[in-house]
């Protein structure tokens, strides 16, 4: 298969997201056109972004949602364990620490990086949490290679330069400094004061 | 001006977060080719943008950075306050206002609602947090007309009917619960495991 656009991947994982909920209430089927109203975009956008996975359904049922949530399952998940740290235990390092425990089977969160010593030696969540300056040799030694950032803003360059080095092959970088990563790493980028500007601009 | 469209709302939103720590760290002055390189993307596409605001840079020197902070700030942000309510006083409620406090004069956290009798009559990073039975009464009294919606999944649809009720222009849903609001309010969500999911895609 020729390498997925990144919109797509992001969609392709909002339609598992939909169709795992619409599963634990008992759905069976869905058409491309109740997909597309759940996400706001068209059903061609839903049609094209699955027939692209090789998936199809029928004109008279839809898709069968378990058959679909496990070819997009093969197609978005690694074969192997994919682990992931949060550096930054704050409020919202301990947000993501509760929301992803357990939602994926392949994808791990395996140590929490912090510098206050009443996080440091515990765990939260599950989750252990580690000093900073332990970064490299806990990444090396439990094989992470995804990185989320949830530092405070001025952290953000220093830390990401150290989480490169280490070898980390991903982050998602939640504070509001823009980080470099190339050519080592992928990034995605996201900022809470954009979303919430760009809602108080529409709801004017 | 023709209303702008929704990239470029967010594209000014992160050029003047851009822009306003560049004049933290003393600096007067930024051509496009900076701005893009920071934000990864074509200095074209910065031209435009500001061009779509009437601002101009000149050759020579790029843009000033205090004065297109300001033509920004003219476009984006309302005349008058907006006032935003936290639904939900979680760690990602509480991220959100330690994080959005003190930052835009003209948006400001006028509450905060949850269940937790331990934070419910409490004040919580400055923010009184109120029982959700109070959603309306709060909603109308304080005059909000944002909602960050940061309930757990199971609550997104209820409390969504409430707030549009209580007659709340835009919404920005951080539940992995997708909502309706047409044609009552602006919507915007945001998915967590999506960008993680697309960070470990890419980083495979």
């Amino acid at each position: 298969m020729k390498k997925l656009p990144e919109k797509t991947v992001e969609r392709l994982s909002q339609y598992r997201r939909v169709l795992v909920k619409e599963s634990e209430n008992g759905k069976l089927h869905i058409y491309s056109h109740e997909l597309a109203a759940l996400l706001h975009i068209t059903p061609v956008q839903v049609r094209r972004d699955i027939m692209l996975i090789g998936h199809t359904g029928t004109l008279r049922k839809g898709y069968d949602i378990q058959e679909l949530t496990k070819s997009i399952g093969n197609i978005i998940d690694s074969k192997t364990e994919q682990k992931v740290a949060i550096v930054g235990a704050g409020n919202l390092g301990k947000a993501i620490m509760g929301y992803l425990k357990g939602k994926r089977t392949k994808l791990t969160i395996k140590a929490a990086f912090d510098v206050n010593p009443e996080k440091t030696g515990r765990v939260i969540a599950g989750i252990r949490c580690y000093h900073i300056d332990d970064l490299e040799d806990i990444i090396q030694k439990e094989n992470i290679s995804i990185a989320i950032l949830t530092v405070p803003a001025e952290e953000a360059i220093p830390v990401t330069d150290r989480l490169l080095a280490a070898g980390i092959k991903g982050i998602l970088n939640y504070t509001p400094t823009p980080i470099n990563v190339q050519p080592h790493a992928y990034l995605e980028e996201y900022d809470m004061i954009t979303s919430i500007e760009k809602v108080a601009f529409f709801s004017k």
